[in-house]
């Protein structure tokens, strides 16, 4: 168990923090509020909606829900986002992915108040990322979750070579601007590079995020190599598993995430504790 | 001389394309112009904005030139931005940097009206860029320029091990982006990178912006290499330079840019590009 990065302990311990730091809050009459907004029946949508609602709740953050039917307009949506990006009450906003097909998603996710943008997608939060401004502004979740992991664990990133597997806008991109900004030497990769192992194989860290059973294998990495697994795939067995293959890796690595209880449970602990943190970063600008 | 890019009758070919541009624009009464801001009597900066004045006036492009005082207060200098950001007739603003310590650079170049934005260095054009949207936003020019260096050379990216040498905002990082976004397999390295041999020395592809003589020696490289210099560097006998030790590696690779002549005709043409495509762009946004 030594080399392995209990992503579940860790994020028991960001909620413990978050909790708290909610708690002080509530002593200053700020009252940390999280609005997310699910449009349809898409099952799974429906149980992560209510997985981060219940979290919510149990840390002390307030929770709204909103639930709409899959007839809803865009431009119905666009009113109800449109109040919630101007509401003093709601600090963090969410809208689940995926909306119905008659809404322009990427268009309606572009007006969330960039302030109150929880999931750290919007461009303008994205390039203070990528100019590494020093400022407050919220980072998609699972990055900002893994770059906790790094700091937990007192793993090194100043002048290591960190490979980065996947280059999505939602883990690839951020994680590798995390990275450089924390003085890593980067490498991204497309996640259908073909000479994958000619980059991997004399990494320090490798983050996969390729949604690819058997991206790497024991031969892909190095004696002591960190390897963080960000997939959440399905196996032939219908059992949910990682990236990489984590039984032979785990024998070679200093650091290796399990899945599940790794990457995953950081990322809504990250996204609790992103809330709190708006609420607080909207107080002290006004 | 054949593996030799020549950016100086690149950049020609680019001005002569501008100027068909300029002139297809005039016939529509689209009239673009340029306005740069210069403040105080830094004698290099007063140098580049003439040439760039030339340069514009030579293509065509209407070129305002504000000079002002080294007195002039940070408000007054926002007073004019201001003006300069909602003129219908201005297309695309520039503030030579440096500025006058008692004035807050960062702050004021944050100022700039982004769909003028001609630098391509306000947060919300990195984070598209950062993000590979696909709508017209500018982007900086020395990797831009570079851009088109690969494009007119017929230098593929798609799956190529490309090396960028510093992460500056003006430079590495959107280097890093534009490769990326092409498809490469990009590695992102500090410009104080202890070991720089390990990451350039199978790399197709280098770009180095370290602003250091001698960052790469043939033994850096291998055979057939394609090296961009960004480096402007004075040597040991007052004469202008690259980061990279041209002579030599210039016999194995199979593209190399000189220093002079190589990027930095380059930045200027795009910086003239770049400003009648934003006059093209406001006029199709409206």
């Amino acid at each position: 168990m030594d080399n392995i990065i209990d992503g579940k302990a860790l994020a028991k311990k960001v909620n413990q923090e978050t909790a708290s730091m909610v708690e002080e809050l509530h002593s200053k009459e700020i009252d940390p509020c999280l609005a997310v907004i699910l449009v349809g029946d898409d099952q799974a949508s429906h149980r992560y909606v209510r997985s981060k609602h219940k979290k919510a709740q149990q840390l002390g953050i307030k929770s709204i829900v909103k639930e709409l039917p899959k007839e809803t307009t865009e431009k119905e949506l666009l009113n109800i986002l449109d109040e919630y990006n101007n509401s003093e009450e709601i600090d963090a906003i969410l809208i689940q992915s995926p909306l119905p097909k008659h809404i322009n998603e990427k268009f309606v996710m572009s007006q969330i108040n960039p302030n109150k943008d929880v999931d750290g997608f919007q461009v303008i939060n994205s390039g203070k990322l990528f100019l590494n401004d020093q400022s407050n502004y919220p980072v998609a979740c699972t990055p900002k979750g893994v770059m906790t992991m790094f700091d937990e664990y007192n793993i090194e990133l100043k002048g290591k070579k960190a490979v980065v597997i996947g280059r999505s806008i939602i883990v690839g991109r951020p994680m590798a601007a995390l990275l450089i900004n924390a003085g890593a030497e980067v490498t991204v990769l497309n996640h259908y590079v073909d000479n994958m192992k000619e980059y991997t194989c004399d990494a320090d860290i490798v983050v996969s995020a390729t949604g690819k059973l058997h991206t790497l294998t024991a031969d892909d990495v190095k004696e002591g190599v960190v390897v963080i697994d960000v997939g959440q795939n399905v196996d032939e067995n219908n059992k949910l598993v990682g990236d990489v293959d984590y039984d032979s890796i785990k024998e070679k690595a200093s650091y290796i995430t399990p899945v599940p209880g790794g990457v995953g449970p950081m990322t809504i602990a990250t996204l609790m504790r992103q809330t709190v943190e708006l609420a607080k970063w909207s107080d002290i600008n006004g």
